[in-house]
């Protein structure tokens, strides 16, 4: 079923129930990051939806008193087996939401505790504009402009057919400098992230999935906006920094953080979205596609680092190995 | 003027214009942490409002679409001097939103751009009731029990007469803890904090505040809860862990990652609530008062690690020395 029919459906179902009043997102780690362009996007275009996103298990242990009838709950796991995931669609359905699961595998076991499946591309030849991040986020912009309208639907739906072939050049644009920053970053114990806006949650997924799970390098997610506030004490010449210039509301906040590090850091890795070619998506919408860009990008450089460091990313010491 | 009150005036105020249906919440850094528990009220406890926290130059440049006279901004700032948060409350009061200013310093800039102004102790002999975090969770308490009933009212206001004594317990009772924690942490390059739920941001508010920009030591903050969804493959003998066990709902993630890091981690710090004193607060409002108590049983290691370390808490290498 296309989302546009989902929540045709969804909102025709709830109409005379009082219509569709909070969205809830549950999932973590890489998932979690994947909804957070979400989040952002109905915080900021909806006038009138409740919304949080939360670690699956927060949501479990933690729910909402507003969760019930009107409540979209969406929930995301790449094979559908995560078990705190799973569990957050059997108790928003217990208490009477409305679930839509997103799943790289059909017929996974979230897909039992779903009324809705939506389905995404991955692997190396998916198509960006049909990525889970993409998915989530054409979920919250039908519903958003079909419950109250949005204005920059058409916009939207132009930026979805541009993504695709702006983020495939743009990964085979860092080819050398991603080359260049393995080798230059081989022996570091610790690398930083930092992001803002709607593509916070890319730079939260390269701090936590790549350098600290697949790599075993201490990391953290620094906001732009945060920096002044308490992390730009770390700054030196020798810690390095990977940080995201997004298109956009927030841009001016990740160029004041860059502004600061060229001048009292030495090693900074600039992923800047206009330069890698985001510009062409209209302004009134080009804050979501940022995510989808630099997530990315991201792994050309992190096959490279895996390779000179002779760490390849399915490295894990307690993931599939261990009880926890 | 009583928190009480001003709740009373802005909801008879705005009664004919529609009522409070957004509350939206700005504040760098320390403060930004310190709102933390109210996002996690609001989203938990309130059936009906939009709420939101940022960070304070994010809430400038991508204001939300339903800004206006139907939303309550609450702004932070300690010294009432922060240029982002003081733009904050400029934008929302020129949207037309009651702007509520927390800040230490009666006829600091901020309270310029405020319709009220709320005070908080702070300080070595501070009512921890009346600390910042308290004072902007009781605006929360009072907005949706005065709009639309907290049925745990009762149970938060006697939370209120007991956290003092309980806090002020607690740092007593660490200080020997946090003696042989300074030296046996003395020369470590990273930390990582840990915590959930609405005591989040005390586990932050030490990664940043403390670890980065008042030690100059690498840290992260990790959600017990993200934490088996990739930071958990950095654990090793050798990294340290700060972990706050919170009471309430979160608690069952908080005691998971500990388990895990008894297991595979030798240098963990525990901060267990319960041991602490915190059960006596009643459990439906409980989850909020572990704020309060692990942000003032940090500072007690805080001092003894920054003297062991020769490196005192307000030294600085950018803040308040050079331009950004």
């Amino acid at each position: 079923m296309e989302i546009k029919a989902i929540i045709e459906e969804i909102l025709k179902d709830k109409k005379e129930k009082g219509g569709i009043k909070q969205v809830y997102m549950a999932a973590c780690g890489g998932s979690y990051a994947a909804l957070y362009p979400t989040k952002v996007f109905l915080e900021k275009e909806s006038s009138e939806l409740v919304s949080s996103l939360y670690t699956s298990n927060e949501f479990v242990h933690s729910q909402p008193k507003a969760l019930g009838e009107n409540s979209l709950v969406i929930v995301c796991s790449h094979k559908g087996n995560t078990p705190e995931t799973i569990k957050s669609a059997e108790v928003a359905q217990a208490k009477g939401a409305t679930v839509i699961a997103l799943t790289w595998k059909p017929d996974s076991p979230i897909t039992k505790h779903a009324d809705y499946v939506v389905e995404y591309t991955f692997g190396p030849d998916k198509d960006i504009a049909e990525e889970k991040t993409m998915q989530v986020l054409t979920i919250a912009v039908e519903l958003v402009n079909q419950s109250e309208g949005y204005a920059n639907y058409a916009d939207f739906v132009d930026g979805k057919s541009k993504i695709d072939r702006i983020v495939k050049l743009a990964m085979k644009h860092v080819e050398k400098r991603a080359d260049k920053f393995a080798i230059d970053h081989k022996d570091d114990e610790v690398v930083y992230t930092m992001g803002s806006g709607a593509s916070w949650g890319s730079a939260y997924l390269q701090s936590i999935c790549i350098f600290m799970e697949m790599q075993w390098v201490n990391s953290a997610c620094i906001h732009t906006g945060e920096f002044f506030h308490g992390p730009f004490e770390i700054t030196d010449e020798n810690i390095p920094f990977m940080i995201q210039i997004s298109e956009g509301s927030t841009r001016e906040l990740d160029e004041r953080a860059l502004k600061f590090l060229n001048k009292y850091a030495k090693r900074v890795e600039v992923f800047d979205a206009k330069e890698l070619g985001l510009s062409t998506i209209k302004e009134s919408v080009i804050d979501y596609f940022n995510h989808s860009l630099f997530n990315n990008v991201y792994p050309v450089y992190n096959e490279k680092l895996a390779e000179v460091r002779e760490h390849p990313l399915h490295t894990r010491r307690y993931m599939w190995k261990v009880e926890y």
